[in-house]
């Protein structure tokens, strides 16, 4: 143990329940970008995030180059098309109405792939549930996204794309699974009702713990 | 938008990054009992993370048959002893030490399932990445899991364990897949180092952005 354990008291607590009630998926963002070095940070503080058997297999890509960019928003706009076609017809003006992500805004293009080729952690937890390479790395994201939140900056998840595209376009190592493709800036609102609620897409339901 | 945003100021952001740095995977419990009501609300705090389409696929099952932790501890016991044989043979005896889950001493047993089946959302976000569904539990897990240790009690992540048995065992629904299986209580042991690290097993290494 380095130091003494701090305390979190009820006024933090609090505090965290706000920023778990106004995280939010943003997709319309202001095109400011972040001050330097603002990334760089947010990555460090996802590293603390849980993995399994202390494997850490997260791999965070910053997307900077305009042509790999524009290859991304193309994928995202054919494979939301299929999803549009798929809707049931009744949801289909609903549907095309959403907006579903901000890749033409945010200033920030962030693409987080699992690397299931990885030794570290000698694989323990993996046997049964080698799931648990991509659950940690979730977990990262969403420790990365709350950071950002508590910066005022706000995070949208795409996973309207071919993962598989997105690895070619990115030029990634073939053991490295996309978890996720994220856009990131200061958002043009800041809500603490979800965007699909707002777009009456879906509503929040009461979560229940059964007992068994 | 329903009130004024909070601000999250500057010693807000630190405590955050202190609850990121002394979360840990807690093996060593305490038996002392939960107040009553704590779980509840803690997966009421749960229920405000992330989900693909706002589907809030996450299922809650709190453990508490005798006979059924029982099951999930020796089917543990079994996945365990396979993991261990598993092992390097200059490994073994180290991973033989680890205490691996706190399924004896813990006062609360959860499993949590992703429901692959649910309507609800309408499958937004789900065509190219199915597995979206998946990653939202996680992000709810991973919400419950800050939110306990911001009151001083530790959860332990499972997964040495067979999903399709301990999905048997609690007789659940069968489009319900098991994310994982979580020891909660008060902890032994507050620590800001890892216990892998400490039993020697791995150490933690830094992670760096990639740009492309």
């Amino acid at each position: 143990m380095d130091e003494t354990p701090p305390a979190f008291d009820a006024a933090f607590q609090s505090r965290l329940c706000d920023l778990f009630a106004w995280r939010r998926d943003v997709r319309r963002f202001q095109r400011t970008p972040l001050p330097a070095g603002t990334l760089e940070r947010l990555v460090s503080l996802a590293a603390l995030a849980p993995s399994v058997g202390l494997s850490q297999p997260w791999r965070f890509v910053a997307v900077d180059d305009a042509a790999r960019r524009a290859h991304i928003r193309s994928n995202f706009a054919a494979c939301n098309a299929v999803a549009l076609a798929a809707q049931a017809s009744e949801r289909a003006a609903l549907y095309a109405r959403l907006k579903l992500a901000g890749l033409d805004e945010a200033p920030v293009h962030l693409a987080v792939f699992a690397d299931r080729g990885t030794d570290q952690g000698h694989g323990l937890g993996r046997h049964t549930m080698p799931e648990m390479i991509e659950y940690s790395v979730v977990t990262a994201v969403h420790t990365l996204w709350l950071a950002a939140r508590a910066e005022g900056i706000g995070l949208g998840w795409v996973s309207i794309l071919d993962p598989v595209k997105v690895a070619e376009i990115l030029a990634v190592p073939p053991a490295w699974k996309l978890i996720g493709y994220f856009c990131l800036g200061y958002p043009a609102i800041v809500d603490d009702t979800p965007e699909l609620e707002r777009g009456n897409w879906e509503r929040r339901h009461r979560t229940e713990l059964i007992r068994r």
